[in-house]
């Protein structure tokens, strides 16, 4: 088999230790673009630059690693990688490894499963791959994983407009249990704010919060995660609400 | 029936007339808060901020419009309006009067659809609106669609995760043809980026494009606002791809 053309990229920003654990994983299956915010891009979401132009930084790190640093978000570095930067379209793209999981509703924050996102609707078959943890110390499992996976979409392809969001649990690679492919579940952030005065007597606020996670179910991303096994969710972005959609035709058109 | 208690925000910033005009519709059906960015967030999409504080400054319009300018996200303004700011929870939120559609593939990245998902998450029935137009000049047509909209739902409610996002034909109101309800199309950006070199010789590229859409079924949202027709589309943020979801696990499985 043909080498693989594979585009990397995150939220985390390119100096970040997860984009390098990932660069390592790559190298051993196929050419490696490293196109990546220049800072961190956490919760950026799906946002996109038009009001600013872009700039591009070439990078280089220990041990061979080379990069171009994009003054953006996850979702411009993707834009402008398969639209201006790269030579050909790649054959796969994976965004990580990100400092912490993204599970449930918190996915729709996260600039990880967004550049995912944005292969996926530039025709690229595209994985989000994100490590259960804030440390950033270990990322065997993680790598082991982003290689498995990889390998599958290069065997199989994916779905026009369907992603992989995974998620890997913070433990040595041979405690992992296996892979579950799961459904997006409830998780979210129970967000609340704390004010404070600044030192001209003014007042300003910070959202902080903690995460909430009731899903029991064994199908359910984060309860994968929680017993110890790799999440894969299927994602799309068909949002229309088919249940919904026949009682609000009904409903506007009693009229 | 008691005035409901509404929300309004957007993702054009407070200063907007979009949001002007959708404060003098509410008025008359309800009592309103009006809690947006203070500056333009467009394609901001689900964003929000984390490792920033946000500030919250009070603002008064002509007429009697009085509302908190946030400097945030318009994820941001939702979060601290029902977690902070307001004194009790909102009957309803409404994000708009939108300069420009939200349609098909787009609505990923719209800041307006972002703030009503947001209400959608925190239990707040939702709704975005966005006139097919860049012209703010009139907003006649799309101020009796936010009131009729908001009253289906005060008399209907929504089902809990659903929000609607409406989008309004640019024209007289007489000369709107009705209501359909839709299905979020293929409507998308067809980026591109432009190099140029700024006065020190270094690059710097613009992010630009065209807008394509080639749905042709009546029920896809944009063919109705193309026909004249407003285009209503309920819509959630459950995005397992079911239909790939028993390929997936039969790939792992057969490990």
């Amino acid at each position: 088999m043909k080498k693989p053309k594979i585009l990397i990229t995150n939220d985390d920003g390119i100096f970040s230790p997860g984009i390098y654990a990932l660069w390592e994983a790559m190298q051993e299956i196929g050419e490696t673009d490293v196109i990546a915010p220049y800072t961190e891009q956490s919760s950026v979401s799906h946002a996109i630059t038009l009001s600013d132009p872009l700039r591009v930084k070439g990078i280089k790190r220990s041990g061979g690693f080379k990069g171009l640093a994009i003054s953006g978000t996850p979702a411009d570095c993707v834009k402008i990688a398969i639209r201006s930067l790269m030579d050909k379209k790649p054959d796969v793209l994976i965004s990580g490894i990100n400092r912490g999981a993204n599970l449930g509703n918190n996915i729709i924050y996260s600039g990880t499963v967004s550049a995912a996102t944005e292969g996926t609707i530039l025709g690229i078959p595209s994985i989000a791959i994100s490590l259960n943890s804030f440390h950033q110390d270990k990322f065997c499992g993680a790598k082991e994983v982003a290689i498995k996976v990889v390998l599958h979409i290069m065997n199989n392809t994916l779905p026009i407009g369907t992603l992989l969001n995974v998620n890997v649990p913070y433990c040595l690679p041979e405690k992992i249990k296996g892979i579950r492919v799961t459904r997006q579940g409830h998780q979210y952030f129970q967000d609340e704010f704390e004010q404070r005065k600044d030192p001209h007597g003014r007042n300003y606020y910070w959202m902080k919060g903690k995460i909430v996670d009731d899903d029991q179910k064994f199908y359910y991303d984060s309860k994968a995660v929680r017993d110890g096994y790799v999440s894969i969710t299927p994602i799309h972005f068909h949002m229309t609400d088919e249940s919904y959609f026949t009682k609000l035709e009904e409903i506007f058109s009693s009229e």
